[in-house]
Order: structure tokens, then C-alpha cells, then sequence
């Protein structure tokens, strides 16, 4: 079985530094006043293409060989993990092919095109994204790197936890905000492997519990394609890596309503003047709704897992008032 | 004549320390793609109450007697110095009066309520906001912290730029914004201290240009009241203390108008991920917009002074397409 130690986490850091940004940890006395605790924010929507999601691709690229990064790159994404792989090739002097949905928002369309990277469209209700992305691995001899369900990807991401805890200090619990599970699934176990005694809380959009049902289940399960704003959560089942990892590593998934992430966002912009996507604020969703049980000078760490939202978008999710 | 010195910034700095927060650096490399140069940005938007104030209004109250402090404090301000006296008021189990005026925001006056701090409203059509202060200081025994005139307060403001070039290292040019002129006399102080070298270059609302104005004719001018979106920046003259030391250290004050500062609130949104108010993203203005001479490898600071912007206030001017 594939498995992803400390070690790896750590390897994964010392190949992205000076390539991510080592992000700031940002402290709300009022945010820990609030929660009753005291509360360490991760910004990783200040990283590189405003998401944790350059750590993984980033490493998972670095570690391909000189002529495969002659041959390029194949990812799908029509998020963070598109820009992530686009401009991670930019940067290795590679190039990338991004499968995305053909009705993919133009803004992101556009960032991904802006790092140089070719994009192929697909009909998302009839196409089928990963036998797309294997296809033209195969026919050009491109190198996959999926968004989430790669070792070196899983290690690369669990880097923002490994700099959490050297930047904050000893933790109590570490939240982190799940989707396909590869973000949670680097930070159980470079936090984990640090601090053995360290409580890992998933979070997921209610509307797409896909890693509760599958760790309650104690095996993968297949959900409705969520509704949620949460877009980058919005996974239908969770990795069959991340999933084998999570379910040793995982110790609860608790679960907040679009209403609380929005109420979050609004918070971020008001008391933290930090924009968030909102499913890089759903950790930050859990805490302020109660659904992380707390106690006096308890240490939390939160991974704000980025902020990629336009501005328009933004503003029309501050101006509704969670309806 | 009152002089602030290098050793003064870094005396408060030690007072400061771990009462204000010690904000991040960011690093943007498409800021740095579109200018041209190495941008560090000091993020006081990050700071308690969301903005600089809060050290300049720490440091003058901490060096206050035991005695005064029992007998309290006041100040006049609508602003981020109004919020930073009443929370650096509690903090030192102090007692806080605020002049504001009687149209203050609502959403403003609850902060500082919401810190303990009285209010005292007046007219600002009518009333003398500094002749009420001094008169409340005379009945009652309070000690009067001004926004900005003060040796104190600027020696506080200064800690900003300290840690910026602890945490940058070496920088060719510092961008600062300007209003009463505290934050960029403190700076200036730091800087010029640090790395004699060092070129301060001040921003200015282009309808709120009394320090660039009176910098040329080498004394205090006095304007109209500006009308500028940047109301941190909407001082009608600089102060007295302050515009003494800036004659001696500042080299150029540049300004940018407000649909400048428009753009630079959606780009620090859309691309740094940061809350910036008006006034807080004035130097940011002024480097996108091509106020600041740079040439490639320039390392340029900017301080990011404030993020004190409602979320519907921001949503408005996100949507408003530089009209």
C-alpha cells in the first residue's frame, strides 16, 4: 500500500522552499475570544497562486525527470489545483495541458491560461475527466499529476502543516478543510508524525460529506455531486490514497452549512481582513459555529486553504445576507 | 525643538512587544511581475484593530504613570486611532474617552464601545474636536493621546518600519502613506536610522495633498478638507511635530487619486487575498499605478497600513468600476 510518512513532508519542504511562500500564521485575539481558545490561522491563501494547492503540484512536479519535464505536464482542475500545475510548469520551464469543464467560469480560464498552460475543454455531464487526462498522457507522453491522490502531491501539501507547527508551537488540535482529501491527509501526518497526541478535525460542506459517510462507513463512499459554494469541496468521494491515510489518521469530520460559510467569509473580511474562498474558510466556518468543542487556552491550529474568489463574486457573497 | 530618534523607535518596539502583533511580510510575485521591482508589503492590516494605530496609541499610553492611567485617558478621532486608544485603554487597565463625531458610523462608534471607551459626540461643522479634548484632559484629569502629534506616538508608529527591515532586510525605497503625517515620521525615523540610504517616498490622496504642498513651500499649508474615499488620509494640514521631522527626512510625496485607490483595493483582494481600507492601499496605488520610479531588483516597502472597511462599504466600492 502507498503510504506518505513525516519524512516525506519533510522532504517535500525542503525541495518548495524558496519556491512557495513560507505564509504567514495570523493571530485574532478577537477570533479567540470568541472561540474560547487560542487560535493559530495558516494564511495559504496568501501562497502562490492564492491556495495551498502550488505545494503539491510544485513537488510532485519538481521530482519528475528532466526529459519527462521535456515532455510536459496533464492535469484536470477547474480550480486551484489547474492554476497550481500551470504555473508550477512555468517555473520548472515545463509546459501543461489542464482538461477543464467547457463551462468553467472565464476569469479562471484566463489565469490558467496566463501561465502559458494549454487548456482542453470537456462537456462535465457526459465527459469523463480522468480517462481524458490519462488518454493524453498517453498519446503525448505527458506526466499525470492529479489533484489530489498522489503521493508526492499529499506530501507536498502537508509542508503548510509542518510550517504551522514549527512557526506556532506545540497544538492542540490542527482543523483542516477536506475535499478530495489530500490537504488533510499531508497535515495528519506531518502533524501526526510531530505531535503524536495532536487531534486532526476534518471539515466538509454539509451538502458534500463524502469523507464522514466514508469514515463512518469504513470504506468509500459515493455521493450526489454536491450543491455548495463551497466549490472546492465539492468532491463526490474521496481519494483511494487520501482515504487509506485519513481513515488511520483522521480523528473527527465535522460538518457547516453554506449559511456558516459565508458568516465566515464575512468575519475573514471584517475582523481578520483576510479574503477566503469559502471553502478555504471552512475551518474557520467550524470554529466560529461551535462545531469544534473548545476550551480555555486550547491551541488550534486552522489551515485557511486559500482565497480564490473574485472580487465581484466576493462582493455579491458580503452583500447576501445568508440567505 | 521635540525630535523622535531611532533609539526612541526601538524603545517602544521593546514596549510593544508581544501586546501588538508582529505582522507578516507578504510577497506577491505578480505585484512584483507588474511593477517591476521587489515589493515588501507590510501588512498593519493585520494588526489589532486592523491597523497601525494600535502601536503608536499603545506605546504613548504604556509610558504613562500608574496614576494616569487610573485617571484615564482621551482622545479625538473617528477613525483607527479612536479604536486603537480604547482597546490599548483596556489593555492597561485604563479608562478611555473618545471624541467623535455625532455622524460617526455606526458600525464605527460600537467598536469603540465595544472596547469600554465613553463617548463624548460633537458637531464637526460646528465643533473643535481638539479644543473639546483639551478641555475634557483639564476637567477630569485625563491624559490626552492625539492621533498624531505626539513624540510617543510616532515613536510607536515607527515600530512598523522597524520590523519590516528586521524581517526584509536591506531596502532601496519606502512607501508610506500619509495623513497627519505619524506613520511616515516614525517610518522615516526607523529607516533613515537603519539604512541612511534608504529614499521615503510618502502617499498622499490626490485631494487631500496638504503635506506635499506644504513640503514645498517649507511650512505647514492648510487645505480644504479633502474629499477623497481615503479617509485616514483626509487631514486639512499636517501636524507639527510630525511635519518637522518629515521636512528633514521625507524625499518626495507622491499622489494618487481615488480611482487609483480603487483599483488597488480590488487587486488586493483579487490578487494579494488581503482587506485593505481606502487609506491602507495607498502606497499599493501608488506603485501600480506608476507613482514610484523602480528599475528591476529595486527591493521597495510598502507599508500597508489599515484594513478598517466594512464588508458592505468594501463590496460597494469592489462593484463600483472606478466611476
Amino acid at each position: 500500500m502507498v503510504s506518505v510518512s513525516l519524512q516525506d513532508v519533510r522532504d517535500a519542504a525542503a525541495r518548495i522552499e524558496g519556491v512557495a511562500h513560507r505564509t504567514p500564521v495570523v493571530r485574532s485575539r478577537t477570533l479567540d475570544a470568541l472561540v474560547g481558545a487560542e487560535v493559530f490561522l495558516k494564511a495559504e491563501n496568501l501562497q502562490r497562486i492564492g491556495a495551498f494547492k502550488f505545494r503539491g503540484a510544485y513537488h510532485a512536479m519538481s521530482r519528475l525527470s528532466g526529459a519527462q519535464l521535456a515532455r510536459g505536464i496533464v492535469t484536470y482542475s477547474s480550480g486551484n489545483h489547474a492554476q497550481a500545475v500551470a504555473l508550477a510548469a512555468r517555473d520548472l520551464g515545463s509546459t501543461a495541458v489542464i482538461v477543464m469543464p467547457e463551462d468553467t467560469p472565464a476569469s479562471k480560464i484566463d489565469a490558467v491560461r496566463g501561465y502559458g498552460a494549454e487548456i482542453i475543454t470537456y462537456d462535465r455531464y457526459t465527459g469523463d475527466r480522468e480517462k481524458l487526462g490519462r488518454d493524453l498522457a498517453e498519446e503525448r507522453g505527458l506526466a499525470l499529476i492529479p489533484p489530489y491522490d498522489h503521493p508526492d502531491v499529499i506530501a507536498g501539501q502537508g509542508t503548510a502543516t509542518l510550517e504551522l507547527l514549527e512557526m506556532a508551537g506545540e497544538l492542540d488540535v490542527l482543523v483542516v478543510p477536506v475535499g478530495g482529501g489530500g490537504l488533510i491527509a499531508g497535515s495528519a501526518t506531518a502533524a501526526k508524525g510531530m505531535q503524536p497526541g495532536i487531534r486532526v478535525i476534518g471539515v466538509e460542506p454539509a451538502a458534500g460529506d463524502d469523507t464522514k459517510r466514508s469514515l463512518e462507513a469504513g470504506e468509500r463512499v459515493r455521493i450526489e455531486v454536491p450543491r455548495t459554494i463551497a466549490d472546492g469541496q465539492a468532491a463526490p468521494t474521496p481519494g483511494e490514497i487520501t482515504f487509506a491515510i485519513n481513515k488511520e489518521l483522521v480523528d473527527e469530520i465535522v460538518l457547516v452549512t453554506d449559511d456558516e460559510l459565508r458568516d465566515a467569509l464575512r468575519f475573514a473580511v471584517d475582523r481578520l481582513k483576510l479574503v477566503l474562498e469559502p471553502s478555504g474558510a471552512s475551518g474557520l466556518a467550524a470554529l466560529l459555529s461551535g462545531r469544534v468543542a473548545t476550551r480555555p487556552y486550547l491551541r488550534i491550529g486552522v489551515i485557511l486553504s486559500g482565497g480564490n474568489i473574485g472580487a465581484a463574486r466576493l462582493a455579491q457573497l458580503l452583500a447576501s445576507e445568508g440567505q
